[in-house]
């Protein structure tokens, strides 16, 4: 395929890509597909000969759309939200173009350099302490990390490599592996200090574990990966005292501020820290500009696309306003879909209802409302996902794409209330 | 931005790339910037109100392109090859649209089921032994990991925790961090085995070290980071051999192999032994179809996008043949660059050129050849970094570019030979 061909296959792909999500609701969200159905659906080797794009392309809804959850459908209340943008797409383009891999300064300047605006510009939009950001002589600053789970382990690897320096700089007799057999990691059964839980959207009071965290030289780690976002609305942003103590703290943007995956924000009160942790120097990677910020030095992969595009698309497009609204509109769905469900005294609310998600059951046994989310899946108008919260079974309602609207959450509702009144006349009376 | 803005946007946005693609060897290969160029060019912060996609656009060129190294110009000799092909980047608009998140089979079963069928697609091309097969009832299979170093690390975490498994099977009393404390794990100066070195594309005799591995029980695992892409050709297949005594062993198509970045193939001949490293199941993520592979218990992220919509374009639309087509040509550009070196006495070649690598330097001191490298990246034309091998200053010239032709190596030469003249002419008789 030449750049001419491209020119007319990337606009039909833009097409497809349009329609897609335009009509996206009319898809069934959720596949009926069994384990193991697309193995049978295509060759079981490479072809020696190289294929058209038509045969490629007409394979899309054969072989790929049967087996896809359409997580941008409005009728996907699973897990949590991920975002997806038409800005975000688009830079995503460029950034695919561009194809330039940001390990160090040298390796492509405007990848580093625009990364460490966007995350101070992001900072700024979450009124982060000063301490947090880069600035022109900061000692803090941002990196996009791939996901949360990446930014939670670095830190914990930052975390170690600094109480080890500390120790070692006392007892330099004390070796690596003695000091390592006698680290402590603190964790809730949610792990590190969060913002936000994946099952009830709960939040640890950091301005209580701050302050002891701080006194006693232990490294405190925020992850909000998913609350992190709203952050951004004043109303919102008293949920993220108590920062000020924290030595790192990440969100995903790619969850809810509409720049898609993988785009997950970490921040650092110092970067010494964490280089200090990661780095390594080999002479094919050094140049003129070694302190100009390698990025490689603060993550477990070398190789970095150029994600930060996709962040000056979407802030840039959106503005702040924009992203507050779509938070808030998010949240305003969230809230009417749990007074729909405070008004049926047959169900109960089964966490505080903070941000865009609400858990909820049906008063009764764990049975029964294991029953009842079976007959929603499989009915598949809708998906959702289960927690357990304190012993009981309990179905999350997270609001997640950018085309839902209140009709869809009527909808919704009526079909869960209808396919319980459907399970409750079965029971015996 | 709404669908039918983005239809617009979008095949402006294609026509832009196809044009940056087409014309990128008029741009000059390494910028001009120096640190901090960019800040300058920005607002200190996001927006308040939303902005025009023209204004965002027209920014491109002012404040990103000036900034940038261009990786996929034919005047780029750096560091490895990147790959970018049109294929590849229509699938990634593809994958963006779709934007799930395949944590599990139910998360998205095409997802997951693609990949794990590509990478039964790629091992075939490598010609694998059938134990690093999935198949539909191998114990062994394939997973795309971001990166090379990522892969490392599921290797090393998967073998810790496998050993230690196997000692507490006999010695129950024994704690994991008592364990760990005792674990050994061997490198090179390059770590891990590897085949296709960095600095100079060596490669270790795992004929030699996999006996021994596998007699005494420590996991082998090899990176073929770059070379691997070559091993789809008959004649390079030899480099591979030994494989057969790995536990696991990973390359990265996003290397050489025309799949955009990132796409590092890993496989293991025991899943198990993976999963057993990294299985966490909350019920918010349990499903119907738990055993149908969750590629999240084989990575450290949870979340991962549907990476193999590229793999399965690209080799579509290439066949093997055309695979095996562009491998080859490289590996005749480097011996064309390799003999152009031989016949200059000045030169001498600092390493066997067994791929799309040369390493070189001028006759004399590790001063001359850093002097000589300086006026190469200085002068802008093309771009090479270096290298030390056994305490000599080398230079490396890596085939990188899907467009570089003949006429783009004779003209490095020429370049090179030229400021090499000038170089020696200034030096004391």
């Amino acid at each position: 395929m030449d750049a001419a061909e491209f020119r007319r296959r990337g606009k039909e792909m833009v097409d497809y890509v349009a329609d897609y999500l335009e009509n996206i609701e009319k898809r069934q969200v959720y596949p009926d597909v069994e384990p193991g159905y697309l193995r049978s659906l295509i060759p079981e080797e490479a072809p020696e000969e190289a294929e058209s794009y038509e045969d490629v392309v007409k394979d899309i809804e054969r072989v790929i759309m049967p087996g896809v959850t359409h997580w941008h459908s409005p009728y996907f209340y699973a897990y949590f939200p991920t975002a997806n943008s038409f800005p975000s797409l688009l830079a995503d383009m460029l950034c695919g173009a561009i194809g330039c891999i940001g390990f160090s300064w040298a390796a492509s300047p405007a990848c580093t350099e625009l990364e460490t605006v966007m995350l101070d510009w992001l900072g700024k939009m979450l009124k982060l302490p000063a301490d947090f950001l880069a600035g022109t002589e900061g000692r803090g600053g941002g990196v996009i990390q791939g996901t949360a789970s990446e930014a939670t382990l670095i830190a914990l690897l930052a975390a170690r490599s600094k109480i080890i320096k500390l120790i070692q700089a006392d007892h330099p007799d004390r070796s690596e592996t003695d000091i390592i057999s006698k680290l402590v990691a603190y964790s809730s059964d949610q792990f590190c200090a969060t913002l936000g839980t994946t099952p009830s959207c709960a939040f640890d009071c950091i301005t209580e574990l701050g302050p002891i965290c701080n006194a006693v030289e232990i490294w405190m780690h925020i992850d909000a990966a998913y609350a992190g976002s709203a952050f951004i609305c004043p109303e919102f942003r008293p949920l993220l005292n108590g920062i000020e103590f924290a030595d790192s703290f990440n969100f995903n943007p790619h969850k809810w501020l509409l720049v898609n995956f993988d785009c997950s924000a970490m921040w650092v009160k110092k970067r010494s820290d964490i280089i200090g942790a990661f780095k390594i120097e080999p002479l094919y990677l050094k140049h003129d500009h070694q302190e100009s910020g390698n990025h490689s030095h603060w993550q477990i992969p070398l190789g970095r696309r150029f994600r930060s595009l996709k962040m000056w698309f979407v802030f840039r497009m959106y503005g702040l306003k924009g992203l507050q609204a779509y938070i808030r509109k998010h949240v305003g769905l969230a809230k009417e879909f749990e007074s729909l469900v405070r008004a049926d005294q047959r169900f109960e609310i089964s966490a505080d209802v903070v941000l865009g998600l609400v858990c909820f059951r049906l008063k009764g046994s764990n049975e029964l409302n294991e029953t009842l989310l079976k007959r929603i899946n499989n009915a598949r108008n809708i998906h959702l996902v289960p927690c357990q919260l304190a012993g009981k079974f309990v179905l999350r309602f997270a609001v997640c794409a950018r085309t839902t609207e209140s009709r869809h959450i009527q909808e919704a509702w009526c079909h869960i209330s209808h396919l319980a009144s459907e399970l409750l006349q079965e029971l015996p009376h």
